[in-house]
């Protein structure tokens, strides 16, 4: 799936909002009802939210406390990409639901700050108590604009150290202060109408699912820390997906994530698991070791207590490694400085971005089935769409529901992306029971969707056509998938930045003055993050090594028309050189088939056409067997259909042919 | 030419020493001649300098001022890539001549850091007064090796700010702290054995070599001031390559560059050049309207002068705008932080990195008698090599004796690389008098050379082999060419960074594990830098823009055995897309040959063979007219020959053939 901001870290997120993508989680059928505050009284649609209370109890907890503005960031206290209910507090506050967008409440002002992908969906949802602000930069009109001289405050649970800092960098040659409160005063305003926190049962990971114990992986953090030059006594872990992989843990606090709320402080001789201890049992308290307090032995701490443990946990001669991309100021204030050792990423996070070869078997097992339920949904779609009677969101449930039937299935890993005709442009569209549109053999369909197994997470993009597409969405299409496949063969040195190979993905696009504008893959979990960061072809990720996983997922999109994205999800592995040398490519792990009515094979090179074949046998093989076993014996004689040996000649012909035509021209020297 | 530093800023050398590359002055050809302070009496091969008295006059001077360690970087007060004999304090003071490396003077102790391409050239050149620090980064041993307790200093004028503040940052947590003096304590130390600086004649640029009166480049500048958000009051421009663009002037005070020592102070009224007075003459004073003291009016001040001046002008209430690159602390440490306005690079520097349509034009023109004099040389080479009669260094000078002859020729635009071999493959050697290599039949040579001209700066490179290649060199060989060709004929969209598209250089190598480890290109002036930033392929150049001119200089080094770099000066230009959008792509307008000799065409696709041909095609319609108009009619008849189309059946056939055989790739659908 195409990522909000892959530009991004979630907490660099008001830093470079403009020109990113989104999901927008409903769209904008009907753009033309907003609310219009010009006119008096002001027109309001039906889907404005009167936020007049929300703000007054606000301003009321501003007051006591004395404070000049607040700002209402946009995630929660692990920077979490999905929230849950109970964080939505930007939401509450401002009506406005989209994913980005951070709100600043004045005693007599009210802000919110969002990227182009949103002002519409803003628009319709808030009501005139409400200015948007559509500058980039939520810094830059923070001094002049909104807060002139008192102090202001954010949360500072939900306010990232590092965004933290760029406030004040931001408020430096200002008379403003930035402070930092508890508890929260959305919460305080809230009051009894927050939602409750729903306390989901955590579980344990079977041992077949997991990669290694948490003992084992506990020790090899631990001798990572000693290894360190800095020598850190602790590491402490916020994200969700941190704690619940070192732990082999499962939870549902968070929608598409099996996550729990939850922190982690590692030191050399203590572990301190902080969680809400009604949600393990009694057998995950004792797979924990929890009932005693050596050096592995799990402590179970409450959830609430982690800042006062952190906090008197740095009162000590110790020295706490975090990773600042996912800690939040509430618990970086409270270790002071000297006492911090900081790296972008935590060695939990950088440690799980590389999977060890059972993880790498599981994720690839996880994704032959998921190929299946992918499978059965094109084939059905085949034929169902020309009868009429399909929708973008009962086909994307119909979808789930296949990939319910898979084995390990724990639900989608995201919001199934099923966009027909020109809603497909629209990046990050999902479709609604309410709002969605009929599927038909004249348009494009985009498809972006994943599941969660309890052996991996998976993410695809297909795009077909059931009808006759034009010459241009057939040239745009096969550029596309030109992009795909020569990012995926590529060979490249080992380290180098994802970064700097993504334009592979985008030189068929170039060539002829096309491009998209989103990023080209990120990291994916084993039943963890759809998004697994920091691996990924970003500015921001680190360098490519053997083990990682990525998606690969260039894209065309033509406003008002059509979208185009084919997303595979990719494992680094060891490239055989032909002069020795340490060198990568990837092992592309996604395994279904590319639509041939729309790919122009005039278009690939004989390196190209080769590689898709090569590409096409191996989902033979693997996905072959597992349709056969099944009985799927319509799906199974649909992927030999679709995975025949496409030739240069003629799309259809055998593949014999199509050999010999890539042969023939490699003896005339048209290597590339 | 490929650049020492591509990876850093002039003032961010001491952060990325190791890795890069350089320029060694001497060559290691007798590696084993080093000093030994290990044995008693020391071992001093003939080539070291005695510095005991360099050291004890430095010590005198820090001993009367109370400093505890003084450091002497590499650069001049205009952070210039080549410097002056005048500012040759770090050579002076430590015996070692290398162009990287820094030193550090306490009362017991002397180090010198440099990186590894210079470590036996330091052991060969320093004497054992010297600690040779083979450690990446200065700033991590400061603290703890060199200074303990007392105060630190360096040299204000020489220490750019950027560089100033990563020593503070680095001294921070530390007892000690940075100070700046002036005047120079090297200078102090060498008193009267100090070069004199010689005063050179600053003379006025025709206006047939400008691509606009100084008038119009100075109301762009101030253009530009007004249009800032931040509203500057002034300019200040301390690299020279600045100040001889603003005025059209040019002297001759660096080797290899036409500058002069100077600083411009260019404020909203008024405009302050400051340089050695006596050399302007009447006619020049005149040019620049030097008499009066209006706003279109330029004050001639002392170059001594600019510190003074600059402090006095930001007395008052006004916004000086700098590029921090090319600032040193000297003149950064005068303006107080409320009145500065920090950009990477000063206004000028990015407007003079986009030429004209006219300064396009007489670059271009530059190339082709560039191209003759290098045609020229290689010609006699094909004749004489074989005669065994020709070395590095005479061939060197006889390529500078072509360049001469040159219309509008000013001498060579970088020491010359003229490396046969094994030289090859020490990327920057420089063969002198006495130590150079003979040219033979049965070597590869590398020829990495430019000139100045009044119209244009040069610089390409070229790799030949006479005899007979091996298989490997030839694969080698064209695989470095098959990404020069890849990476000329990209097209991307406008405003790419240099940095995401320089893998294109790299694919081929990439594929068969092989690679090259420096930067990929660099930007070139109108008779001014051979290295003309912030143009080019590195993490720190602007991005590309239309009117731009680069170096596409891919490569490959068999250590101990041959070096291959081919390098092309190339215009960025619009690209004509297929589907309307602002896109760019390469005009190349070095215009020498590649060696046939060395092209394995089997391994062109199609599509580089055509853009080959083409190129060729391109070479034979500039440069053989003026071999012919000039009577040059075996250099005629050399280029025909050389460039006489390739063919993907057989490398010497018709060119008819050869189209053919594109043609009948493109149909069965062979594109790239």
């Amino acid at each position: 799936m195409a990522q909000a901001h892959w530009g991004c870290c979630p907490w660099l997120v008001l830093l470079c909002a403009l020109g990113a993508w989104g999901h927008p989680k409903s769209v904008d059928l009907t753009a033309e009802d907003v609310r219009n505050c010009l006119i008096s009284p002001p027109y309001l649609p039906v889907t404005v939210v009167n936020t007049t209370a929300q703000l007054t109890a606000l301003r009321q907890q501003m007051h006591i406390q004395n404070l000049f503005a607040y700002i209402i960031p946009e995630t929660d206290a692990h920077m979490s990409e999905y929230i849950g209910t109970r964080d939505k507090r930007r939401a509450w506050m401002t009506g406005f639901t989209g994913s980005a967008g951070t709100a600043v409440v004045t005693m007599g002002k009210a802000g919110l700050w969002t990227d182009s992908r949103y002002w519409t969906q803003a628009e319709r949802q808030m009501d005139c108590n409400w200015e948007l602000h559509k500058e980039a930069d939520i810094k830059e009109d923070i001094p002049g604009r909104i807060v002139t001289d008192r102090s202001l405050t954010g949360e500072p649970e939900t306010v990232p150290g590092g965004s933290w800092e760029s406030y004040n960098m931001a408020l430096m040659n200002s008379n403003i202060k930035l402070v930092s409160i508890t508890p929260n005063l959305v919460d305080q305003a809230w009051g009894s109408e927050k939602p409750l926190v729903l306390s989901q049962p955590i579980y344990v990971l079977q041992e077949a699912f997991t990669g290694n114990t948490w003992q084992k992986k506990v020790s090899d953090i631990r001798s990572q820390m000693q290894k360190h030059p800095q020598a850190p006594t602790a590491v402490l872990l916020s994200a969700l997906d941190e704690t619940a992989w070192l732990f082999n843990l499962r939870g549902s606090d968070i929608p598409y994530n099996p996550f729990f709320y939850s922190y982690t402080l590692l030191t050399d001789s203590s572990i301190r698991l902080f969680v809400n201890r009604s949600c393990l049992n009694s057998e995950t308290l004792k797979y924990l070791n929890s009932s005693c307090t050596g050096s592995m032995c799990v402590q179970v701490e409450d959830y609430s207590q982690v800042r006062h443990n952190v906090q008197a946990y740095a009162s000590g001669n110790v020295k706490i490694w975090i990773g600042t991309s996912y800690t939040t100021y509430g618990l970086y204030e409270v270790i002071p400085t000297e006492k911090l050792i900081e790296d972008t990423y935590s060695p939990v996070m950088v440690t799980k971005a590389v999977k060890n070869s059972k993880e790498q078997a599981l994720l690839r097992a996880s994704h032959v089935r998921d190929a299946v339920a992918v499978i059965r949904y094109l084939v059905w779609l085949e034929k169902n769409v020309p009868k009429g009677t399909v929708d973008e969101f009962s086909g994307a449930e119909l979808l789930n529901k296949f990939r319910g039937k898979e084995q390990f299935s724990s639900g989608p890993s995201f919001e199934t992306i099923s966009a027909s005709g020109l809603n497909a442009a629209l990046a990050h569209y999902s479709p609604t029971k309410e709002l969605h549109r009929k599927l038909s053999s004249d348009e494009m369909y985009l498809l972006d969707s994943g599941g969660q197994y309890w052996d991996g997470t998976t993410d695809i993009t297909r795009t077909v056509h059931w009808g006759t597409p034009s010459a241009f969405q057939k040239e745009a299409y096969t550029r596309v998938l030109i992009g795909n496949i020569d990012l995926s063969r590529l060979v490249f040195p080992a380290n180098t930045s994802g970064r700097m190979m993504e334009v592979f993905a985008r030189r068929a696009l170039w060539d002829v003055g096309l491009n998209y504008g989103h990023g080209t893959g990120h990291g994916i979990g084993n039943f963890l993050c759809v998004h697994e960061w920091p691996v990924g072809f970003q500015y921001n990720n680190i360098p490519m090594a053997k083990g990682m996983f990525t998606s690969i997922e260039p894209g065309y999109y033509q406003d008002g028309e059509f979208g185009i994205r084919l997303e595979d999800v990719a494992l680094v592995v060891e490239a055989k050189t032909k002069y020795p040398g340490s060198y990568l490519t990837f092992e592309v792990v996604s395994l279904v088939p590319y639509d041939r009515n729309l790919i122009d094979v005039s278009l690939l090179s004989p390196e190209q056409l080769q590689y898709l074949n090569h590409y096409y046998q191996t989902i033979r093989e693997k996905v072959g067997p597992e349709l056969q076993q099944r009985q799927l014996l319509e799906e199974f004689e649909w992927l030999q259909q679709h995975t025949e040996p496409l030739s240069a000649k003629a799309p259809h012909t055998a593949p014999l042919a199509s050999l010999l035509a890539v042969s023939s021209l490699a003896i005339l020297g048209c290597r590339v």
